[in-house]
């Protein structure tokens, strides 16, 4: 369950980089003096959002220690240790050599790829076709083919194959030493398999269905079977009469897919099957090679998630070899990461447990044997990869802060860690071939974004690229106040967000906002550009209001006892934790008691309706988009984890059923649902709506057509309007 | 498309009646005094809506002569010549039988059917038994059987055979003289085809699908062959998993269902099937039968709707015999009355038509000779039937007054015509089995409602059966009043309704809401209690508004032209209309004019989203509920009469389509929809709120899961608490 409002760090890095990409094809243009800003200047999809939006450089990566810079007519080389840039490659070069083969020329040059390992030649993709570029000769050739409407296109790393999806089948396509080009298929015969995309719901870190062995001989793949699931109905209102789009939907406690691992040669063009327990009811998650490409590690998992094994399979074969490692908890325990190998050493990888509360690195021997390389009660958040002689690990972490995304290494034979970015911040870090350089993009609550390079012995000389000048200068925007108060345990800190109109003057009255979102795998509060405000945030301050985000217990990025003393009764804990945040705010003298709001979306939908339902004579107007009204609609695999099974938890998903607390309904509260929500079902929001009919109590409602979980794109900025409309309203 | 709101007068009576007789079970509670009264008391599904409806007797009706008043516990024959009242079957007996013979008993006697001709026997139906009852012998007797599940159950006239459906079949119970049963049926084989049902979505005057010939030999019926109709896909939000429910819904210009006519033999068992011409795009209306049982008569029409036949077919055969009648009209033809044989004469009947601009009689000889019964400026609503000699018939007209439905006789030899029913008003009529005496239940806008057994020849003695009083009294309610204004067309009158507060003050300002419909087949302003004036307008005016009703050119019972002069553009002209009323609102001293909101249901839907748009300098508040917002998403039957197909009349589509002035939107307008809208699919609603949010314009919704066509039940209160809440805030 994501949404834009509430992400963890990294994915939310990943969708505005995403999203800047497509508005921001020309960057550059300056942000034009005002004192207010509307929201079309504040919100994603607005149309002058791109003016407000930090300056940036995209593209930016490695080719072995070069540092790429790619732009719309040239492309840079930049030299990291003195930061010279040389022009290595010309959009008209490129696309002269295109137009000799007779292919679609390019717009720009960000979509080439340096795969070759050496910086003259590039890879990239015109129509259908894979074409290699040499920057030397300037000739473009054909290396391969794929089809114009593939999908989940794959490569093999230092390979021309590659692998696609169409529908629900599976292409294969490799090519010889010689040049000659083989095509294999996985083909699906039957409504409801799929062959080669992402299984279970993207839940346990599954971002995709394919994946290469290191040799590019093979390729895993996942096949589905989900013809056994119900269908949800959804509709599709454009059509000439609306018509069915239906999705295979397992609820909680329900008949779920089955799920399977494949092996495909690219020699033989045979597959096999792993052979693992019965699919029914199992996880397969985490899957990766061994150097070797001999080997298939899975991490799966029962039904109840609170069994892990990390198993190994003979790739060729199918059989399962050992059971290399197994995790339980009485709770749940959440593989989200695969193993990584040690180069240059096929028995040594890396494995990422919460199992002594925190996420944190472990050094395995493929016999089991382990030593732990970090400790301490902060936690890993991602692995980056080794220095060329495979003993020091890069990995981001939250041990500066739990607001901070840090890049810290440790030497995997002694355990000696280090900082290796020097600001508290959020970094985002891309590491160079042989680890001996980053680029590092950061920014903090102050710090709207630097992007330098960096040596991560610490030597050296730091290479700025870019600092970016203050969006807002010249904007009376609002402030922004990070802090801590008790959580409803009295022992635990909470980070909290205040955002005050630019204007504060205390001795006034200001109603508040509550933003929330309060779920697992989200964090508000973070040391990025203004803290983690959003663009809403300040246009409510600029209206009046104060804003609050506080990131209760239950959400990401402090620990496994933080996040699962939620479990099996999802939103409960979070509500009291909510409630201190509002005592908090009772406690200034400048919030006025009488007018305070809620919004959030899918989980934070379900918080604010909660809150409104719970706690009726504190909060007088909510708006919850996509919210989860009754858990046993929500799908089995992030849903189980947290709430285990209707049959099994009856207590906790009636104490969690909103429908059973509508009676309570007394402020103003608005639910809005996308028509077409994939993710939480539109009937949450119908079934609460029949329960207040039943009642006679009186919410509001908005649906948005055609959109799926969250309104993005241009409609966001109606979205807002709407939201901030009825606040204005009705606060 | 009908709407409890906007019925013609003698839908909404039954409709009324049945309502009345589910929640009045025992009536006769007093009506306790209050100064003002809420929406449970005022909203049909109110709590206690029941104590505020005037006083009403039954289940009335006649056996030959012989006035029947059926109670819970004693059926009274009155003597429609001294008004005396006899017990003639107490419960306590009937009950006795029927355990006698192990049959559940009965909970009150308003079930039992005197239907054999002779006061002493009663047909009534218990759980698949058809029981006779003698109230000499005090004896029951089944007579035959069908299936509990029944539905559409279809009794043979002066027989015990029936007819009944399942599913998508038939079933045919004929019994013999010895009293043997025979079971025949004619079984649906194949999704989309539909046996014994409702065809052409109850439009023509359709209302069945079983037609006994009069000696119960035979039974036409329809067959409907939907297989190619599009299916619009619904949803049931109250499955596990939301599960679709769709239905054949064909849309304006598309595919549409074909229908055949057969006829069941009981004796034979065969089916013949009439020898229509090509089903495709043909309608099969107003069935009737000969007396003799050999012929069947069909209003047949074309697509296009500008061409009736009435078309008489041999029974046995299934052969066409004759063309009887054609009728042509540019615009559209509408039958929507079977023929009625004369008494006595088997080739002479009674025919409807519009042709003069107006609905009258016409007495034809089947081949095809006529004479015209009745004319001028008026329209006949309803025959009744004929006295026994076959000479005088009884018809309901609106010749006292277009706002009246009285009950008239004329002489079908001379043409004499002579009004029966004495006062001005609404008059419901049931006539005795010679046409000597009738029922007569009537209000007026002044009068609650008075019972009456009276003679036909205006002779004798009025007996008055119930007087009832004033529901209303010591409450203080708001005043009705009725009058004229010209239409658009500077030429024909229309009537308006206005209610005021009832301490109104001339020297204050009001807000006024239009209650609008405006459509087909509807008329609001009507000469029943209180005017037509509903208890939602009550409650408004209670809460300081002016409700105003106009019913505008395009609406029922003021003849062809004031209907027809809308073909084509839907809407258009009904705007205009209403627009005049708004004028006469603005004339008025104590109108608020800067306080003008709309609502209205379905075509009233429409004319509310159409006046917010068109006018959104006038109207400040719109609730618009099941609009009509495209007529390219309507049904065939209704939309095409009017509108022809969209390949036809692209322009009238385009100029009627709402979303067109969507971006207008300038007021506050709420659009409400039923989420199992069968008559107005949610599509309309849907794809407004997809283009409001194109245009950024900001409408309010909100959606009533579960519910068909309007708001009904219980939960009528909570809608009319949300419309009215809306103007409350808003205007």
């Amino acid at each position: 369950m994501i949404n834009l409002n509430a992400i963890t760090g990294n994915k939310m890095k990943r969708i505005l980089v995403c999203l800047m990409a497509v508005i921001l094809p020309l960057f550059g243009m300056i942000a034009q003096e005002k004192k207010t800003l509307t929201l079309e200047d504040l919100i994603p999809g607005g149309e002058t959002f791109y003016k407000y939006y930090p300056e940036n450089i995209y593209g930016l990566g490695w080719c072995g220690d070069v540092c790429i810079k790619p732009d719309i007519d040239t492309l840079f080389a930049i030299n990291p240790v003195n930061g010279k840039e040389n022009a290595i490659l010309l959009r008209e070069d490129l696309n002269s050599a295109l137009e000799k083969i007779g292919l679609e020329k390019v717009a720009s040059l960000y979509g080439v790829e340096f795969v070759y390992g050496n910086i003259d030649e590039v890879r990239l993709l015109r129509k259908g076709n894979v074409c290699k570029y040499n920057l030397k000769t300037k000739e473009a050739v054909v290396l391969s083919k794929y089809e114009e409407t593939a999908q989940n296109i794959d490569f093999a790393p230092n390979s021309n194959n590659l692998a696609y999806t169409k529908g629900s089948s599976l292409y294969i396509v490799s090519v010889d030493e010689s040049g000659n080009i083989k095509n294999g298929e996985v083909v699906s015969d039957k409504d409801g398999i799929v062959y080669g995309q992402v299984v279970h719901r993207n839940e346990f870190g599954i971002s995709k269905g394919t994946f290469w062995s290191p040799d590019a001989s093979k390729i895993a793949f996942y096949k589905m079977d989900e013809s056994m699931v119900t269908e949800y109905p959804l509709v599709d209102i454009d059509a000439r009469i609306a018509k069915e789009a239906p999705i295979r939907y397992p609820m909680a406690g329900m008949t779920s897919h089955k799920v399977y691992v494949g092996v495909y040669d690219v020699n033989t063009r045979n597959v096999v099957y792993l052979k693992t327990a019965d699919p029914t009811d199992r996880y397969f998650t985490n899957i990766s090679w061994s150097p070797d490409s001999k080997k298939i590690y899975v991490i799966e998992l029962n039904r109840d998630q609170n069994h892990s094994q990390l198993i190994r399979y003979d790739a060729l074969t199918g059989e399962q070899e050992a059971i290399v490692i197994e995790e339980r908890h009485e709770k749940y325990v959440e593989p989200q990461n695969p193993i990584t190998f040690v180069p240059g050493n096929d028995n040594k990888f890396i494995y990422q447990s919460q199992r002594d509360g925190y996420n944190h690195l472990y050094l395995y021997d493929i016999d089991g044997s382990f030593k732990q390389l970090t400790s301490g009660k902060w936690l890993v958040n991602e692995i980056l990869g080794f220095d060329a002689k495979g003993s020091t690990l890069f990995y981001m972490s939250t041990e500066n802060s739990p607001l901070d995304a840090c890049l810290y290494k440790v030497n995997i034979k002694n355990g000696k860690r280090e900082m290796v970015t020097k600001e508290s911040g959020w970094h985002k870090v891309s590491l160079s071939g042989t680890g001996k350089y980053i680029v590092d993009s950061y920014s903090s609550k102050d710090v709207p974004r630097v992007i330098d390079i960096e040596r991560t012995d610490g030597k050296g000389k730091v290479i700025n690229l870019l600092t970016s000048k203050n969006p807002y200068e010249g904007i009376d925007m609002p402030t922004v106040e990070h802090g801590t108060i008790k959580a409803a345990d009295d022992t635990t800190d909470l980070y909290y967000l205040l955002v005050k109109p630019f204007d504060f003057d205390p001795s006034k009255k200001y109603p508040v906002v509550i933003y929330v979102y309060g779920g697992p795998h989200a964090q508000l509060v973070t040391n990025t550009w203004r803290g983690g405000a959003s663009g809403w945030d300040s246009y409510m301050a600029q209206n009046g209001y104060i804003v609050f985000t506080l990131d209760n217990r239950g959400s990401a990025n402090r620990g496994l006892e933080f996040e699962n003393c939620t479990f099996r009764n999802l939103g409960i804990e979070e509500c009291k934790d909510q409630m201190k945040g509002v005592e908090f705010l009772k406690s200034l003298p400048y919030v006025d008691q009488n007018r305070i709001g809620v919004h959030g979306w899918s989980y934070g939908g379900h918080m604010t309706t909660a809150l409104m339902l719970r706690h009726n004579d504190v909060f007088k107007v909510g708006v919850a988009g996509g919210p989860v009204i009754d858990w046993a609609l929500y799908e089995v695999m992030y849903g189980e984890r947290y709430m285990d099974t209707p049959q099994d938890n009856p207590e906790g998903y009636e104490a969690t059923n909103l429908n059973n607390l509508a009676e309570n309904l007394k402020g103003k509260l608005m639910i809005i649902h996308d028509y077409n929500d994939k993710t939480c079902v539109p009937q949450h929001t119908l079934q609460f709506m029949k329960t207040c009919i039943e009642k006679r109590v009186y919410p509001d409602l908005f649906i948005y057509p055609g959109h799926d979980h969250n309104v993005l794109g241009r409609d966001r900025v109606h979205l807002h309007h709407k939201i901030s409309t009825y606040f204005f309203e009705n606060l």
